[in-house]
């Protein structure tokens, strides 16, 4: 017979694991509104998010990312986050995930794929919350990092 | 220690996730294959669907989409709704969802990107399925409502 | 009064359609990784990997098509198989699981969606995992079978 231990400990399992891919499936909607405070959120407040061109330590500088002028510009000329569903591997109170993202332009009057990006998520549980602490992505334009990057995470032990 | 109708109520709340991300899921595959009738009954009878260019009232409407001339040369052409991984809140028996989606359409042997959307779902507990009220998209073209339809799927106060 | 076993019975329904839906979104990260292995094991010993132009029968030739010179060189140029959340409808041990997916590719410095494709998954309990036994994919260019392959991942009875 099962008990209640055992059912709650595969319940948390999976209410953990809807968290995380709801905190990576809000990345996307937020930054695409321009929610500069709101996406900040998503990560610890000395998270890292480490994208090719540019490595963001602490919030303030996500904040100031979202602000940017380069981000409200693609703002202002229409563009999509589009994240896609994670791999999601959690081990305790930490957590790794790994997906695709594709940035979607608005250019000319027409939509175009600027970049398809490998994502590397590490997590922490934060209170009854999840958090980011690294988030690490770089472009799939055939750096020998961006397969590396996705093959790791799926590394738990 | 935990009781059973404090678990029940945990898991309850990630079967209405996951009923809701799956109908969610369900669209693209369901509008791509033409399937008119299941299509239009992803909502409540007189459900809304508002599109930029298009807004349709109850499911009949919503059929008259899906067989339309146009709907079906996209499919004869070639098409994709590509609807990414929702973010979904759920308040008792009302529900909101926010994702994108991609509209591919297959040109003269090429694929492109028609349209990048921001999508914003309300839902409604009916017996003990899901179904959509209104269904806000908005294309991700520069137009300031679209950041800010983004921005509206994640209040629920 | 719920019983804990109908309590167990719920989270397991729950527990399969997450293992599926993970499975599914390895595909893309792993592929684009070039772990041939690790794709070739979603599938059963002797599971089929159906594609337009190519029918795989058996993990060695999955792995052989990942290790095979025109994949590396997607690779090498870059690309992303990108698969969309899929609809997933467990039946005891089979299930069955419906999505898109797109394949973007790196050509010339600029990323191109290369195709677009009806995503039809059929998959067994194995122990106390899934694997996929048969995985059809046909691409989204106005062929009558591909919106008919859409709507069959629907059909469960």
């Amino acid at each position: 017979m099962t008990d209640l231990a055992a059912l709650e400990a595969r319940l948390q399992r999976l209410e953990d694991e809807a968290a995380i891919a709801r905190l990576i499936a809000s990345y996307g909607p937020l930054v695409d509104a321009g929610s500069a405070e709101a996406v900040a959120a998503l990560w610890e407040p000395d998270g890292v998010y480490d994208v090719d061109e540019l490595v963001m330590h602490g919030r303030d500088e996500i904040v100031a990312m979202v602000q940017s002028p380069n981000h409200r510009g693609w703002i202002a000329d229409g563009c999509a986050h589009f994240v896609g569903p994670p791999v999601v591997t959690v081990t305790g109170d930490e957590a790794l995930a790994v997906c695709h993202s594709l940035m979607i332009v608005n250019q000319d009057g027409q939509f175009v794929v600027r970049r398809a990006t490998a994502n590397h998520w590490q997590l922490r549980r934060t209170g009854d919350s999840w958090q980011v602490t690294v988030r690490t992505n770089r472009v799939l334009d055939g750096r020998a990092e961006s397969p590396g990057l996705l093959a790791s995470g799926f590394h738990t032990s």
